[in-house]
């Protein structure tokens, strides 16, 4: 999928139905909650990697969803489902496609209400779904000292999709492990609920970690240095082993349905709680401080949004 | 689109997410009122004819929703909408479809909230639609004694298809007419807002008026005896002149987003005033009876669900 051309979609499309702050899900008043809606395209030709079965992909597109409803401290309640299907398909295939929309709405705990079936030239899986809630965790809300944490470690999807895509290598153990990143994601739903509460910004990150901590800083009016990288050491082999740049594999790759917070001081230790009760890897990155713009704390190095700025020198 | 694979689809989704009772629109409890969703998928392939505009095609696709929520008498309050949009459109055009979207939204008095662009090999376009309601009028609900009503004339739009399609001939003002059903449908929302409370029963009839009048017969449990066939004069000179068999594109055309309802009758006068209201060209078809099943009266044949059965002969 080319980046820069989604960008200019979305510009078009937002010119088009109003400039609205961009947030991870939609929102309105519902008397005196807010009606939540958030709604996820998955298109076969550029979402599903090779080796993803029909019940997985179906299930990627319920994550995607779930993940920005995580971010947001907010439980999906109800989704509908809307699927252009190739005339080819078995039985078989569909079957296993509509089951992995029920498996996967019983594993976030949400009901699936119906939804539009259509024929198409590939499989389009839009999933919607929408819930209720007294208020949403801003992008936008991040204050000078505040921690910034994310819920995983970053890379491995990246990983994986050079290793299902371009053949890159890896030893079996961690080839295991990134081929299920790419194949069956976890959004951090339990942790996001908990810890809604306790963070003053929060945002997915399934469009790569430098877009959104690009996009957090810019919407807090905050800088935000980066002192620690959140790469494993596997990651840095497997960099080395295929001449990956480990920094591109960890901010540009996209994909990594976590979440990235900012949690005031006084809130460290409950989130450190909550994180480890829902056997989160919760790591700090760094700070939030005056200023604008994403910076690498050691170098001063600036993160710009994903796919442009590649750290080797 | 090939009819019996979509029924089967249907079939296979609905067993795995659960057996629901077919409506227009799904509905879920919030508080005192029902929360209604509707979501449809419009596949540039099989559902833009020839000649019809990105606008106008994008349009459409809101039109599929607000159809059904005016068969159940319910407002449309937000909708978000989800594209996956080919490499190769021009600005220009993701310009029209995003505004086609935003006229269709404020033509029909909603607001679309935000939604989700991806890149496909065709154009998908999904809307998903969000109202509140203290009820809807269901398809079952249809008693013995009740009118059956349509809220205009059937056949219109498959001889406009017909016309793009198979170049089939026409004379140049019902030609107009006709290539505007196609391309410029029009759901009756006001109408259906305020008949909703007089109707026993009610559903959108896009999927075509016989498969419409035997779903709701069915669930009804109901017989419905057809006395009048909405046919015009200019369909069966089209007709005629093209050789078609004129009740075949009325029962069996589809793509009308017209409601078919029945109507009590000490309700009749009342909605034909709130049809004059809204310049609806109300047609009284027939009457529902003890029995079951959709028959025309005259010759006590049996209409079954579109495609199947025709009426030569």
């Amino acid at each position: 999928m080319t980046k820069l051309d989604e960008k200019e979609i979305i510009k078009i499309f937002q010119k088009s139905l109003g400039n609205k702050t961009s947030e991870d899900v939609e929102t309105f008043r519902l008397g005196k909650n807010l009606g939540v809606i958030k709604t996820d395209t998955l298109v076969e030709s550029t979402d599903i990697p090779p080796g993803m079965n029909p019940h997985d992909a179906a299930r990627k597109s319920v994550v995607a969803c779930v993940s920005d409803f995580a971010a947001k401290g907010v439980w999906p309640l109800y989704g509908i489902v809307s699927v252009a299907i190739p005339k080819k398909y078995s039985a078989k295939k569909i079957k296993e496609i509509a089951d992995g929309f029920r498996d996967a709405s019983s594993e976030f705990g949400f009901s699936i209400l119906g939804g539009d079936t259509n024929e198409g030239k590939e499989l389009v899986m839009s999933v919607s779904v929408f819930g209720i809630a007294q208020g949403i965790v801003r992008r936008g809300g991040a204050k000078a000292g505040d921690s910034i944490i994310v819920t995983g470690p970053f890379g491995n999807t990246s990983a994986g999709l050079k290793l299902l895509l371009e053949k890159k290598k890896a030893n079996q153990k961690y080839a295991r492990k990134i081929k299920n990143a790419v194949y069956r994601p976890n959004p951090r739903l339990g942790f996001g609920i908990l810890a809604g509460t306790y963070m003053s910004s929060a945002m997915d990150s399934s469009d790569g970690l430098s877009t959104t901590l690009v996009e957090m800083a810019s919407q807090s009016k905050k800088k935000f240095a980066i002192t620690n990288i959140p790469k494993e050491l596997e990651l840095e082999q497997f960099a080395a082993q295929n001449r990956l740049d480990v920094m591109d594999l960890v901010f540009n790759g996209g994909e990594e349905y976590e979440i990235v917070g900012t949690v005031p001081q006084r809130n460290l230790k409950k989130i450190k709680q909550i994180a480890k009760l829902n056997k989160i890897h919760l790591i700090e990155i760094g700070m939030v401080e005056k200023g604008n713009g994403v910076f690498l704390a050691e170098s001063n190095k600036r993160i710009t949004s994903g796919g442009w700025l590649h750290f080797k020198n």
